[in-house]
């Protein structure tokens, strides 16, 4: 079999942790696999050369940011080579350029475009465990890349693909994926498997355990994922195609504090005032969540939306600028509400899930502001304050604990 | 004019220190030049990487240590390029990879074989500050190397002769090449001119400004040396070729006190013997300066030579090992020696340099206890504790001083 499994930074932020995963590695390796390991950078290493770069130019170019911050994964990847050999076992660590890994030209934010698999093979076929820069990639004019956020998943999935890996495992500091966040409802239950779909839904939703892009990527190339604990051996949640699955009604239920409210009050009703507004919006990649727009009773309508917390600020300053005051009534704000959702594959060929949502915020006292749903979601934004009550109230309601 | 200009570790150690050679170089460019920069790491970043892989693994494989080293230059340069990006000079940050720098497999002492130009010169040409990890390479298999010691300054005169660069200024922490140590002789004088083989001869006898390696691939390469301070705008010592330079008869005295004297007494007066002795000592990689051989009166014959002090136990085991007790009479080592040298290309056509410089020695009341000669160099081997006062008769006596 061959393995990729991907570490993040706080796995290797010290030689105590690089030799715990070296031994995990070298466990699976002399069952008789192929391993190939995908590595962040140390720690809070990123940060720090973050800090520097910032020190000497407050807005550095994303050129050469690249370039200073890609040095942190080659930092984790010698060093978990020389812990390997330090422990009899034959090791390799790759680059970026060393793969080669190609991605697109933007910095900061590559797309990968291809990887070369004759290093990785070739090194595979010596019988030494191959260890690789997460998070890294090489443009066509050879400049340093880095793919963003989620990038080292994105790395070993795209890696799994490439090798037609047998598994793809992703470690992290939980044990898998849970039915609701477990730091905020007690009895929340680890899942054995869930579909890319959910699995989407709830990355996006901020469940926080795996990056959206890289479940993606996972699903597009049918790559067997598995969210696991670097701190022990327990199962772990599997992520793959649903078809021969069970469909569970609700996997999951999920809150995201990082929203905003914003609703424009009495804008004309005439027509392209929604793309005008929305577009606006996207120039200045201010993304958009939740819409809903309502005729007012003078002939005008209202249209409310929800964005991050963190840019609702922007937001509003855009819709200043975009739009005379003369064409509405009002905007207004509020930062203290919380997206509350419900995920399940099962919901596209049952009724009343979001029925029984409804029921157990009515239940929970608490107020519903809008309401937005998918073929496998249902999502609504109530006040923050409500919000881990009524995460408890729905958890229990669709019986998802231990 | 296309100059390139190598800074060292300190020279790049801190912000401020980075802002200054952004100055310097920007001011070069703004005087219409092109001009490439060679970095080394900063400050003591090497060591503390060194110090990291050493934590996990006491005896670390050279090629993983080439790995984690080299992302020292290359946070050096994406820092530099921020910095003149910051005083709005173009610029950008070129790796081993990304130039490329073609250098043979051995890691941690590797060789450069060619260095491409075209990106150099494509960046060049849309006027950017072209900065480049220095010290490091790119085997034919794609693996990281490094050039070993004095590699930074290596890459710079490379550089140079590939791009046939009007100059190459290797900045240091001195003004430039000097008639003595000035630390120990206070009236030494400043060199304005210095041959390439004068260079060789200093930069072997520790003098400490350039590398031999660099010297030898300017001299190799024709490449038009100047040594000169990052601290001050001084004019620096000019290293070149000697054909229409007045030839100083003695341009420099140089000290050497990691050095240490070995004899072994009695040997029988046979062939082979002295192969034998240094074919074993070459097979450990130390390595012999001065080898001195005596007739004693017995059919018996005693070879003395000088080794660098670290290296002199070993040795003294190798010959303990090769040698059977019976085949000498003794072996005794002095460590309290230090290595004197006169070096002057103008000794080729004057006779009599070693002369003076033996009554110097005689004035100041020192002992001989070993001489070694080239074409332009003079070495004698010396009690160390003569050094100091030694390297001041003899400095004066050549009348070097301002």
């Amino acid at each position: 079999m061959l393995i990729v499994k991907k570490f993040g930074g706080t796995s290797v932020a010290n030689k105590e942790r690089i030799f715990n995963v070296a031994r995990r590695c070298i466990e699976e390796y002399q069952r008789g696999n192929d391993v190939v390991i995908v590595l962040s950078a140390m720690g809070k290493s990123t940060d720090e050369l973050i800090e520097m770069a910032r020190d000497i130019n407050p807005s550095p170019s994303k050129r050469e940011m690249d370039m200073l911050v890609t040095t942190g994964e080659q930092v984790s990847v010698s060093l978990m080579a020389m812990a390997m050999d330090f422990m009899r076992i034959p090791a390799v660590s790759l680059n970026a350029f060393q793969v080669a890994m190609h991605t697109t030209h933007r910095y900061g934010n590559a797309k990968l475009k291809r990887i070369d698999t004759d290093r990785i093979r070739n090194e595979l076929e010596q019988r030494k465990i191959v260890i690789i820069t997460g998070f890294q990639g090489v443009d066509k004019f050879d400049n340093v890349t880095t793919l963003g956020r989620g990038g080292s998943d994105t790395t070993a999935v795209a890696l799994a693909a490439a090798l037609h890996a047998d598994a793809c495992e992703i470690f992290t500091d939980v044990d898998g994926v849970y039915t609701a966040d477990p730091r905020y409802v007690k009895n929340a239950r680890k899942l054995d498997c869930i579909t890319y779909d959910e699995m989407l839904e709830l990355a996006t939703l901020g469940a926080g355990v795996l990056h959206n892009r890289s479940v993606e990527m996972a699903k597009k190339y049918g790559v067997q994922l598995v969210v696991r604990s670097s701190l022990n051996n327990n199962e772990g949640t599997v992520v793959k195609e649903g078809a021969n699955m069970e469909k569970m009604l609700v996997s999951g239920v999920a809150v995201d504090k990082n929203a905003a409210r914003i609703a424009v009050i009495g804008l004309k009703d005439e027509p392209g005032i929604a793309f005008h507004l929305f577009n606006a919006l996207a120039s200045k990649k201010i993304n958009i969540d939740i819409i809903l727009q309502s005729v007012g009773r003078d002939g005008t309508k209202d249209i409310s939306f929800t964005v991050e917390e963190d840019e609702a600020d922007e937001a509003i300053a855009v819709l200043q600028k975009n739009f005379p005051r003369s064409e509405y009534k009002a905007i207004n704000m509020d930062k203290k509400v919380a997206k509350l959702s419900i995920v399940g594959a099962g919901m596209q060929t049952h009724s009343g899930v979001a029925a029984t949502m409804f029921e157990a915020l009515y239940d929970a006292g608490v107020n519903i502001r809008m309401i937005s749903t998918s073929e496998i979601r249902v999502t609504v934004l109530i006040d923050e304050d409500n919000a881990d009550k009524a995460l408890r109230s729905v958890h229990d309601k669709f019986s998802l604990g231990d």
